[in-house]
């Protein structure tokens, strides 16, 4: 792909991660559902804060997360999320600019502080998230540059940004734009919480063809298709995009093309699971660097498990080894 | 201890830290000096923190640190310092007061944003500090509360925010509070750079009977008797206080109480040795809660290696394990 900048241009939540130890019975008292994400309003946001124990930030967000994983795996990444002009989205600005990943998105200077996400960690590794979005969500179409856009191999698009209606318009002019260069567009499902409101919405962008791969868990294929059997489901979407790429936990992950259907255990690269929190977005990061480097569908499973399998194993989203050094090793 | 309110009080600086790994040959580049600490200003901050790789966040500062270990074992603690009223510094609070610490300082609304300290971990697991001091260092003696500071059975001084002439005055006056009510006064060295310039009021204010218990490394103590042996040194100022405790790294810890030295090994609690940051700090947070328990000397040396070995066992300078079941097990 010798006339693009980038091999993966994602946009997503810029927040700012803020990870704290929990007990299962502090989600209890609380009202959280273990696993799932939620969203809060400022004084939401605050209040629980205040009741979590020390934490840690470290910048964070799905598709920055993914984009952050490209950029590890030796991938090209860009990405566009809006922050405020804050100590936060300085922070976020710094974290994925010193990763070499491109971000061009101004700081707004006025509204919402830069989001947030307050995850609390339980002792059996599962995270629960709290997003404040912030300025996160007052992203727009102006803070495109199209020609970022039109030099992205792949533009990768996250559902949990997607279903704000700024955000939304942005995502949809950014996919014209692709599409017209002739890219690919990706699509991450994000969270059940996400498709609920939205499902006729996704199948009917699915079935316009402007998603050419999606990525889903169990949960938010069944929850896509409406069907409670996982295989149903797969079968019910499976050829309404060119590549669908679904993670199953415990269980792998697998990819369906033209309805042939590959799938790979997870990978295991020591050392017990600290933290689940970016698992899925890790596994995309290497399921995308393995399709621009034009790799089959299993070496670019592969790819995603073991970047999966090194965000699990400690704290927070973001890569901590050499993740390219251990896809070579392990490959 | 009965009257008291709290076991220990810290005055001290109130930064977040920056944590990042970094090459040796980015040190060489920077012209750092490898475990030391430096003091940057806004701009200085602003060059070194946009060439450090990806970064994350923990609240920090060497006092601070200390009565977070502190409270950690189940002491009673208390901590003085200033952030200004922005993002950094409501992390500050929230972490300090999540550990059940006692903090009534209220942040500056105008003046420096909240100081930060960009660390650099290298490989081989040493920490080199960059302070920006922002608001830490605006301390005034108005910002004391001297009922906490009577109700506290130890004061707790650095030598980082004292050698700042505003924050100097703020901590003259809380001995004064402190000695007025019979409570102890404790001082740790910091660092070889608070020592040089201020060398003989160290030493006058040791002379005035002001500081109970005194915490140095061995470069310090050689810094401040300005002898080149650590023995000599130690003998020049051990009747000057009346507890001295000097941390020896790989040698272990000594205290030396009315001419009788004491010495304990360093503390094992198996993995590697990840990150330094915060080594002295928490020893002295462990030496502290022996003392406030009414242990012998050994003893707290050995509750302050132990909670040591904890904190050099992963990254970041406050605790991550259950230090006082960890204290328990092993004393």
């Amino acid at each position: 792909m010798t006339d693009t900048r980038l091999d993966v241009l994602a946009i997503g939540d810029a927040v700012v991660d803020v990870i704290a130890r929990a007990e299962d019975s502090f989600l209890a008292e609380e009202g959280l559902v273990k696993g799932s994400m939620q969203v809060l309003d400022a004084d939401g946001a605050t209040r629980l804060y205040s009741k979590m124990s020390q934490a840690r930030e470290t910048s964070g967000g799905s598709a920055a997360n993914t984009v952050a994983g490209v950029a590890a795996l030796g991938g090209r990444a860009g990405f566009v999320g809006q922050v405020a002009a804050d100590q936060l989205g300085e922070i976020f600005i710094h974290d994925i600019r010193a990763l070499g990943v491109e971000f061009l998105t101004p700081p707004k200077r006025d509204g919402l502080p830069t989001g947030r996400c307050l995850i609390l960690v339980t002792p059996d590794a599962q995270r629960t998230m709290n997003t404040f979005r912030g300025a996160a969500h007052q992203l727009t179409a102006e803070a495109l540059d199209a020609e970022q856009i039109r030099g992205s191999a792949i533009l990768y698009l996250e559902a949990y940004l997607w279903r704000s209606e700024g955000p939304r318009a942005a995502m949809n002019q950014a996919m014209r734009i692709a599409r017209e260069a002739g890219r690919r567009v990706a699509f991450t499902l994000s969270d059940i919480a996400c498709i609920g409101p939205h499902r006729r919405e996704i199948i009917a962008m699915l079935d316009s063809g402007a998603i050419d791969l999606l990525f889903a868990n169990e949960m938010e294929i069944r929850a896509l298709a409406d069907l409670d059997d996982v295989d149903a489901a797969i079968a019910a979407i499976q050829d309404r995009v060119r590549v669908l790429v679904v993670t199953c936990g415990a269980d792998g992950a697998l990819a369906v093309e033209d309805g042939r259907r590959v799938g790979v255990p997870v990978a295991r690269i020591g050392g017990g699971i600290v933290d689940t929190t970016g698992a899925g977005d890790l596994f995309a990061a290497g399921f995308l660097v393995g399709q621009a480097e034009g790799r089959s569908l299993e070496e670019s499973l592969r790819i995603g498990s073991i970047a999966a399998a090194e965000i699990i194993s400690h704290f927070g989203a973001r890569p901590e080894a050499n993740l390219r050094e251990l896809v070579d090793r392990m490959l």
